[in-house]
C-alpha cells in the first residue's frame, strides 16, 4: 500500500494525527518493530527509552512519532518520512490491521461437531472440527467456534464472539457479544468450595454460574470459577492475559486489564479501570477500588481504595514500597551500625 | 421445596442441627448468598463480618446461622424464618444439592469415542465423543468421561470417577476411586528432569509414574507430572485448586486442600492435612509436616515442622512475618532515626 | 539385562565411567531411586545430604556413584556392585532409556484426523485422532502428533517433533526440529496488546508469529505469545517446565532451563543458559544477561548482567538477599533496640 495511502488512513482514525512529511510515496510491504526496520516498512516509536535509541542506528523508510520536536529533526536528517500523531500506538494498530493476514472466514458446521438437538445456534456461525455443544444452549449469530471446542448444556452465548481451539464453556455461562476466549481456557468450572468437617473436606455444591459481558477477552489456558451461588462476573470491555485464575463469586468490573498468571480469589469485587500486573494475587472477599493500579508480583490482602498504585506484599502504596524496598538491600549495613552504637 | 421439609432435611444431615423457628411454612424456590437473597430463598450467614451487614439491608424469607445470640435477635425482629445449626455451612451445602440442577445422567460409548481393542472398560460408564482411549488400559465401573479427553496406555482407573472435557491422562498413572479431574488437566505428563552436561541439557528418562487416591478432586489447567523412577502420589481427600503445579516425584498426604496457582517443586513431600494458599511455592525435596497451612504467596524453602502457621518468603511464623512486615513499612523512618543517632 | 551388560552401556556412554566392582553379575529388572530401591534393581546417588542417608538403610543391589572414597568403603560394606563415574545422573538417564516402556510407534493419519487439501506432511509421520491442521501448513518427516492437537494455517512444523495431546497451534508458528510440546500448551496465540484510549482498551493486532528452534522442548499448559510484529523465539536446546507464560515478543537464548509457572512479560531478552527457578518473572522489557541463574519467586524487574546469581523482588545478589532476608526476621528487635537507644 503507498505509504499516501497509509497517511490517509490514519487521518480518519483515532490517533489524532497532527502533520506528515513524505520523503518517497514508496510502497509500503509490511510493519516492523523499530528495532527490526527495513526498506519499505512502517515503524512507530513508543515513548520509551531503550527503543528510542534505534533511531540511530534503524534503517527507518517511514515512522509514526509522537510530537517531539528534537526526535522529529533527528529523524528528518535520516530522510525518512514522518508522521506525527497524537498517539503513535493507536495509529501503528491502525496500520497494522491492514497489514494482518485475513485468512477466509468458513461459516457452517463441521460434519464432525457434534450439537444437542436441544440446542439452538444463529445464523452465520462457524462450528469446527469435533466441538461438543450439549443440551439447552443457546448461540446467538455470527459467532466463531474454533476445533475442539466443548460447549456443556445450559449455556448462553450472544453475537460475534470467538472461542479458539480446546476451550471448555461449562453450564450455566453467558457470554454476552464480541467477547474473545482463547485456546484452553475453560469457563465455569466449578469453585473451589471445601467445608472443613473431622479432618475431611466436604464439597460445596456450586450451583451458579458464570457472566462475560460485551468485548470481554480472556487468554489461553485461564479459569473462570462458577460460584455455589448467584454468578461470576467480569465486566464490559475487560481485558484478562493468559494463565489467570478468576475464583467463584468474583466480580470484576469494566474496563480492567490483569496480565499473565493474575490470581483472584473467590468472592473479591474488583472496580473499573482496575490494572494488575503480572502474577499480583487478590485474597478472598477483598475489595479493590476502581483504576487501582498494582504492579507486578503485588499481593493484595486487603479493601484498597480508589486510585490507589500498590505494590509488594503486603500490598502498600507503590512509593512507599520502593523506599522501603531500597532500604531492605541495605539492612545489614543497618544492623550492624545499630549494634556498633548499641555499644557505645 | 417447602421450608419446612427444608428443615426435615437438615435434621437428618450432618451439620448439627439446634433449633428452627418458622416465621411461615414457604415454598423455597432456590438457594442465594445473603447479599443476594430475595423472597424464597433460604441463605445462611457466615462467620465472616463484611457479610453480616447484609443482615441489616438483605429480604432474608429464611437463614441458616450458627450459635450467635445476638444476631438471632436481630434476625428474629426482620420476621425471617432462622435455622440454627452448629456449622451453617453445612447445612447450606446439603440443602444446595437439593436446588442443584441434575442434568440427566447419561451411559454408554459415544460413536466418535475412539477406544483400544486392548482397553478394558467397566460397566455403567459413560464416554463422550472424541474421547481417545490407548492401550493396554483398565477403566472400572461407573465412570464419567467428558468429551474431548485423552486416555494414553497403560493407564489404570478405578469406579465412580469424573473426568471433565479435553483433560489428558498419560501413561502409567492410577487414579482409584470417587475422584475428579477438571477440564484441561495433565496428568502423568513427564517430570522436568533434565541433567547439565557441557553447557546442554540432557534429559532423564521419566519411566515412574502418578497415583491419585481415593476422593482426590483436581481443578482446572492443573500439571501432576511423572518422575524418572517411582511414583507422584496424592493422598485419599486431598483437594487441589486451579493452575496448581505438582512436580515430579511429589507425595501429598490425606485431605489436604492447595488453592489455585500453587506450585509444588519436584520430590517434596507434604504431610497429611496441609492447606496452602495460593501462589505457594515449595522448594524442591522439602518436607512439610502434618497440617502446616501457608498463607497466600509463601514460599517453602525448608523443612516445616507439623501444624505450624507460616507466611512469606523465605517462608517464617506467620506472627514473626506480620510483625516484620509491619516494620518493614516503616524502614523509611528507622533509617532516619539511626542516622540521626548516629550523628549525635 | 545383566548387570555386566549395563556397565558396557555406561562405558560406552557420556557420564564419563571410572570403574566397576561387580560383586554379583545379577539380573537387573528395573531402576530405582535410592529410597525405594530392592533388590534387582539399580540405583544412583545424587550429591544431595538427604538422599545419602539412604545408603544406610537402603536395600542396595547395584548403585552408580560419583568420585567419593568415604561413600564408596560404605557401599563395599553393604556388598553392593558399585559402578564410578564422573556424573552419575547421566549414567543413570543412559540406564534409564534402557528400562523404559517403548510403546510401538504409530504411523500413518487417523481417519477422524481433520486435514487441510492445503497442507502438506512429510514421510512417517503420525497424525492422530480428532487432529485438526489448517490451510498451507507444513510439517516434515517423522513426527508425532497425538490425538486432539489443532495446528492453525499457516504453520511450518520441521521435523521429529513430538505434540502431545491437546496442544494448540496458532498460525505463523515455525517449530524446528527434534522439539517437544507438552499437553494443552497453547504456542502463537495473540499477545496480550491493548492501547488505552478514553478509558477502554484499542486491540493491538497480533500479526508476528512464534519461531522454536532445535530441541526445545516446553512442558504441560504453557503459553507462548506471539507479537504485533516480528517474531517470539525461544533458543536451541532451551527446556521450559509446566504453566509457564511467554509473553508477546520475547526472545530467549540457547539452552535455559525455566522452572513451572514463570512468567516472562513482553519484550523481554533472555541471553543463553538461563536457569530460572520455579515462579520467577520477568518484567517487560527486561534484559537478562546470559547464564544468568534466578532462584524461585524472583522477580526481575531491570536488566540484568551475565553471571548474575539473583534472588527477591526487587531482584538483587542471592548473597545480598540471603542476608537481608535473615536481618528481616529480627525487624522486630532491631525497632525495639532502636526505640531503647532512643530513648537514651
Amino acid at each position: 500500500m503507498l505509504l499516501s495511502k497509509i497517511i490517509d488512513l490514519i487521518k480518519k482514525g483515532n490517533s489524532g494525527f497532527i502533520s506528515s512529511v513524505i520523503n518517497e510515496d514508496i510502497d509500503i510491504k509490511s510493519a516492523a518493530s523499530l528495532e527490526n526496520a527495513s526498506n519499505n516498512e512502517i515503524t512507530f516509536l513508543e515513548e520509551n527509552n531503550k527503543i528510542r535509541d534505534f533511531i540511530f542506528t534503524a534503517n527507518i523508510s517511514a515512522i509514526i512519532v509522537g510530537k517531539n520536536e528534537l526526535l522529529i529533526e533527528e529523524i528528518k536528517k535520516r530522510k525518512a518520512s514522518i508522521i506525527t500523531v497524537e498517539n503513535p500506538r493507536i495509529a501503528f494498530a491502525e496500520v497494522l490491521s491492514v497489514f494482518e493476514t485475513k485468512f477466509e472466514r468458513k461459516k457452517g458446521f463441521d460434519d464432525s461437531a457434534n450439537i444437542s438437538s436441544t440446542s439452538v445456534i444463529g445464523r452465520d456461525c462457524y462450528v469446527g472440527p469435533n466441538v461438543f455443544i450439549g443440551e439447552n444452549t443457546t448461540i446467538g449469530s455470527n459467532n466463531y467456534i474454533f476445533p475442539g471446542v466443548v460447549i456443556s448444556e445450559n449455556v448462553e452465548i450472544g453475537d460475534n464472539n470467538i472461542l479458539f481451539a480446546n476451550c471448555v464453556i461449562y453450564q450455566n455461562t453467558k457470554i454476552k457479544n464480541n467477547c474473545i476466549i482463547n485456546s484452553n481456557t475453560v469457563i465455569g468450572s466449578e469453585g473451589f468450595g471445601f467445608v472443613p468437617q473431622d479432618g475431611k473436606w466436604i464439597k460445596m455444591p456450586q450451583t451458579g454460574g458464570v457472566v462475560l459481558n460485551n468485548e470481554v477477552e480472556i487468554g489461553t489456558n485461564c479459569c473462570v470459577d462458577r460460584p455455589a451461588v448467584g454468578f461470576t462476573e467480569i465486566g464490559e470491555g475487560t481485558k484478562i492475559d493468559n494463565l489467570v485464575q478468576i475464583g467463584h463469586g468474583v466480580n470484576i468490573g469494566r474496563n480492567c486489564a490483569f496480565a499473565a498468571q493474575v490470581g483472584i480469589a473467590g468472592g473479591a469485587v474488583i472496580g473499573d479501570g482496575v490494572i494488575l500486573a503480572g502474577q499480583v494475587g487478590v485474597n478472598n472477599r477483598v475489595k479493590v477500588g476502581n483504576n487501582v493500579i498494582a504492579s507486578s508480583k503485588c499481593g493484595i490482602h486487603c479493601d484498597i481504595n480508589d486510585g490507589e498504585v500498590i505494590s509488594g506484599f503486603p500490598a502498600m502504596q507503590n512509593k512507599s514500597w520502593l523506599r522501603s524496598s531500597s532500604i531492605f538491600k541495605k539492612l545489614p549495613e543497618l544492623a550492624k551500625k545499630l549494634r556498633q552504637l548499641d555499644k557505645k
